[in-house]
């Protein structure tokens, strides 16, 4: 089945969500905000939540996740609907409109506002030749379901929050040794207290400074880890059903040049800066993904993005009706209902 | 006295402040911000203090002047210094740098930000022919000092908050009579009934629906106005030292291009989007008073010209250094002191 909308905008970052309120604003009745995460919030949201952000209008500093669930807030007068944890997977022409396809659903829309920002955020992967044969069964980079860790030998690899976490939850149903470059790991002191007391307890085994050297097993299934030493290079081996390895998260540039639409080297799409229509008809980009001329990488650019955005899909919505443009002290904000 | 800056913003309005804070980002060490009027916030605090806006990104709705002080706020940081009351009279070149001449002061900058939004805000003047040969004596459009009203007899024309709070205020020194066209005010409900109570009391003399017809006297000083009833027509004469009048305010585009400085047709002064650049070096427009294709009057516009405009700022205060771009979430706030 195909949802039909207004505009899909692609991205639940910050940028994604404002547009959402700005083509609201331009009389969008229906809009769909798609992500290939499962929350909304984008970068901010997944890679620094608590770090203050200095640069946005009249916030002397505001959290990534406070600016998030503002712009969520001030999204919802218009009713977005999210479609979260959808990887696209094709954008194609249908008349005059625009189908996307992802891995959970078909969206047609007038009109597509791509705010991608940086590129689809993804685990990086653990750096070695054979990891790949046992990704989805031996290795993890994240845990969707608990229970289907429970009785194993788990070994997690890496020292920041996400590591010491699953650690610490993992330990309750299964064997979990933590395997550690350095005795030193990046996280909130509270859950460094409870890491500490574990390994004393003798609830979790921490293997330090080891680094992961070789998965052993018929893949994907695993059967040993062999780890070596960083102080003298010896190789032990252990038994493991499964590794769950947190390296930290980085972006990828989606390739939106498989779909016709024109980017730099870089990967940025490239657009008309009055407008951020891209060489396609109907789609537009804007915030981090798009470049133009002059284009600043700052949120303060994708808001002002989003408004330009917006204002060049409302011929799209109403064909041939004059716009008028008011200020929402005088007008207030359009009834979506209307 | 010259007084030297590396930047100089002419107008203290949203995105003159906003800008003082891109500037600082930027690395200026020591930025004016001039305006004409007495107060910060520009129209946003003249026009509308309490009127929410619903655009502004991440803020669902603020007020007007919650608005501006937020932004001030956030400029605070890098202790711009604000130049009030000083309409400005003069820019002109001085070696590669520019002189902006006030009524009150000159200043030197490296590069100068016009944020002059929809021009200069004035008092809307009464529609007399002989008007003008009473302003500043016999006829006020505003109190900078309420002594030099002692005693007097004193016509106040206008309905709006601005006729009726002065009414108040002077009536216990003073004797006023109210003149307006209707019997209905336009203020707030406790000023309202202020107003009702000291008519009652007899403290000010209400005299409606009349309108201002003739100034008597030698001018600029006066003796007499005639009022003239909206009833029947019939004319009035009483004893009047001093009129003020409360039309309203409206803003009045400058003649930047008296400067030297490319306007359009309709006032505005046209940039390079990329950088909000005017065809002079050094000087740049943002805001409501620049144009450029594509341009919207949105206040999230202004604020992302206001960052392009610092980012083009930028080699002409550190002439041959690169810039580095970062995000204020990694590098913080640059320290001003340093």
């Amino acid at each position: 089945m195909t949802e039909s909308c207004d505009v899909a905008i692609i991205g639940a970052g910050p940028i994604g969500l404002f547009s959402a309120f700005t083509c609201g604003m331009m009389g969008a009745k229906s809009i769909y905000i798609i992500d290939a995460l499962p929350h909304i919030g984008g970068q901010c949201q997944a890679l620094y939540p608590e770090k203050p952000i200095y640069d946005i209008p009249a916030y002397p500093f505001i959290e990534a996740k406070d600016l998030v669930q503002n712009l969520y807030q001030q999204a919802q007068v218009f009713k977005p609907i999210y479609a979260l944890n959808q990887p696209i997977t094709c954008l194609k022409p249908a008349n005059s409109e625009w189908i996307i396809e992802t891995t959970a659903a078909h969206y047609q829309a007038k009109a597509i506002i791509l705010a991608t920002g940086s590129g689809q955020i993804c685990p990086n992967p653990l750096p070695l030749p054979e990891a790949k044969a046992y990704e989805g069964q031996g290795l993890l980079y994240s845990v969707s379901e608990k229970n289907a860790l429970l009785n194993q030998n788990i070994i997690i690899v890496g020292g920041g929050d996400s590591a010491l976490d699953w650690a610490l939850l993992l330990c309750k149903q299964s064997k979990v040794a933590l395997v550690h470059r350095r005795n030193q790991f990046r996280a909130h002191p509270n859950t460094l207290d409870k890491i500490y007391a574990a390994i004393a307890l003798g609830d979790i085994t921490l293997l330090e400074p080891y680094q992961l050297h070789r998965l052993i097993g018929p893949a994907p299934h695993l059967k040993m880890v062999e780890l070596q030493s960083l102080k003298d290079g010896g190789l032990i081996q252990i038994s493991a059903d499964r590794v769950l390895a947190f390296f930290g998260l980085s972006s990828q540039s989606t390739h939106f040049s498989d779909f016709g639409i024109d980017q730099d080297k870089q990967g940025q799409i490239i657009v008309n800066p009055a407008t951020c229509s891209t060489n396609l008809n109907g789609i537009f980009a804007i915030g981090d993904c798009a470049t133009y001329s002059g284009k600043l990488k700052l949120i303060v650019s994708g808001f002002s993005e989003a408004a330009s955005a917006s204002h060049a899909i409302y011929p799209l919505l109403y064909p041939g009706k004059p716009r008028k443009i008011g200020y929402s002290t005088t007008q207030g904000i359009p009834n979506p209902s209307l």
